[in-house]
């Protein structure tokens, strides 16, 4: 082993059970022979389950970002309008990508912290009518805020009948997603955050109106080619080699998930977010969600106190304290810092954070 | 362990080395933290001397087919002229990326278990000055043959200054390709094959011509932009998620082929598929490849004979041997096998295939 263990407090990677690394050691097998049919049955079966699904779910070799990437080359063409409500670094990632590609993106953004309106959504809907899809960031992980995904699918769905393209990295599996409850066309997700499983997968449901849109969209598309996925995935393959490893160690996450109950797994987060967000509060800190009905359950993001090093401080943590936690990105570099708290984390990791926190602020000037 | 151990004969996924496995259970770090800087620092680092260049190498969260998209859209525009040489169903593939991506693709096509003919790259390149591009397959993983990828660089840079884009997938790291020494200007390849660990991982060198073609190529691409790439590799980072448990494994594997040194792995798999055709050739069985100078290191294409039911040769090997062959692709579908003799493999291993066979033909009337 190379590398020290250490309380990793990153939003994803998160830490790995045991049990998932062990099955992350099973052998190499044919990804064309029927041991990886049995596998990806299974995997996808489950899946379906933990997106709370009957639509298409597509397990692809590759980070989140590649699912979404997929959720737009799918259903897209050049020229479409797209409404992207963005109000942090992963909202504006999944716009930037809508760009490369040729959308008409129109980008409706809220201060980062806040979170995204609902409304305002209709609103944009309204003034525009050739808009043809609606993406969103169900948890923005750069601000600890959860975008209230259910009223914004009763608007985009229910009112207007717009696609709905859901990033729902951070969330998925951690946090209430009911994709068909919700009426939801087509949700991303990654292996790193609530599955407890390295990065190197990416799921995607997909299903309601995105098959439809498929049939016309034609942004080009080769290696996230979903038409293609579902060939492969009737015969029980993919059509380029997949993540083997992880996907054994997917098989054994999905087991926990579904043994623990998915109700069990929401309660756990919630639970563990409020003490998280509580113990913060405890040390005179302040939250960058100014809402707490919707500060996120997977990660809190800290507003970093007047005149401390950020630099100083999260040095300080992950080289003494031994409890790396996430810095701000974009805009928000330097002034905030995150604690993740989603997947495999219980509340004594957290009470360890926060007893650091507590000896290496006033060593800081706090 | 969920998964039986089988002698897994497929050109990758290859088994993997229990050292490697040890590696990829460290634990998950920050992937914008400095272990991670320290990782994809010598990662890349390693990579360059197995690529044997000096040129960029990038190391992507996806299967090859990944890379080999990344080759395309960062060094094309809708329209470019491509000369695409294909022998078999990988070259074919990398063909059909340029078509979705909106190249104008011109298919030199030769037999299947032909190789490419550099003259008739040269004559292709006379006839038309508006090619931009040519695209190859170095090792036909669907025929087991070779291509005379020195010669046909010799053609195409030396003879034509046009971009040359390589799938490596199952030469590199098992078969010379000085990437630098023959002027390659973007090579691909993949983690599952000579590098010994899970699939998950594509690896690209890209220079020389490649970031001239980049800066006015206007293909679209988000997931798979080297550009973004460079940033954060300037910086020991990724754009997205890395696959860190498939990097832990190659870090240990780098390790494992530098000590043993290139001239060594290349001399092994010479050494074991001259073994391998030795022995098919000793069962009374044809090869896919009559020139021998050419027959693949990495793969061995096995003719099925006549009136023998191929399914049932490979399930009987499967299940009573414990032996897993590879089938033809596309149109080489029933007419041959493949036998796998690249990364961790030994002659023992091909050697209990060869009984097996002995064993198994008879019973299906042979």
């Amino acid at each position: 082993m190379n590398i020290v263990s250490q309380n990793l407090r990153t939003p994803g990677p998160t830490p790995i059970p045991e049990d998932i690394y062990a099955a992350m050691s099973d052998p190499m097998i044919n990804h064309r022979g029927p041991e990886f049919f049995d596998l990806i049955t299974d995997c996808t079966e489950k899946l379906k389950q933990v997106f709370m699904t009957g639509k298409d779910v597509f397990i692809l070799t590759s980070s989140g970002t590649g699912a979404l990437e997929a959720s737009i080359v799918n259903t897209l063409s050049p020229g479409d309008k797209v409404l992207a409500a963005s109000a942090g670094s992963f909202g504006d990632r999944y716009a930037d990508a809508l760009d490369a590609y040729g959308a008409d993106v129109q980008r409706l953004t809220f201060e980062w912290g806040e979170p995204v309106d609902p409304e305002a959504i209709r609103q944009g809907l309204q003034a525009d009518p050739e808009i043809k899809a609606v993406m969103i960031t169900h948890n923005e992980t750069s601000t600890g805020v959860t975008h209230d995904l259910q009223s914004i699918a009763g608007v985009v769905k229910g009112e207007f009948g717009k696609l709905l393209l859901v990033d729902a990295v951070s969330s998925l599996g951690c946090l209430p997603l009911p994709v068909d409850g919700w009426d939801c066309d087509v949700v991303s997700t990654g292996s790193q955050k609530g599955f407890m499983i390295p990065p190197g997968l990416a799921f995607i449901s997909f299903g309601g109106a995105a098959w439809a849109a498929q049939q016309s969209a034609t942004m080009p598309k080769f290696y996230f080619d979903l038409a293609e996925a579902k060939k492969y995935l009737d015969r029980g393959q993919t059509p380029w080699t997949p993540n083997l490893s992880a996907m054994y160690g997917l098989r054994a996450a999905l087991n926990n998930i579904l043994d623990e109950g998915l109700e069990g797994v929401f309660d756990r987060h919630v639970s563990i977010g409020q003490f998280t967000r509580d113990g913060v509060r405890r040390l005179g800190l302040e939250l960058l969600c100014a809402d707490e009905a919707r500060a996120s359950n997977t990660v809190t993001a800290v507003k970093m106190p007047a005149h401390i090093d950020g630099e100083a401080l999260m040095e300080l943590m992950r080289a003494e304290e031994n409890v790396v936690l996430a810095g701000g990105q974009g805009k928000l570099t330097g002034h905030i810092f995150r604690i993740g708290h989603l997947g495999y984390v219980t509340e004594a990791d957290i009470q360890e954070v926060l007893d650091a926190l507590g000896r290496v602020l006033p060593r800081v000037g706090f």
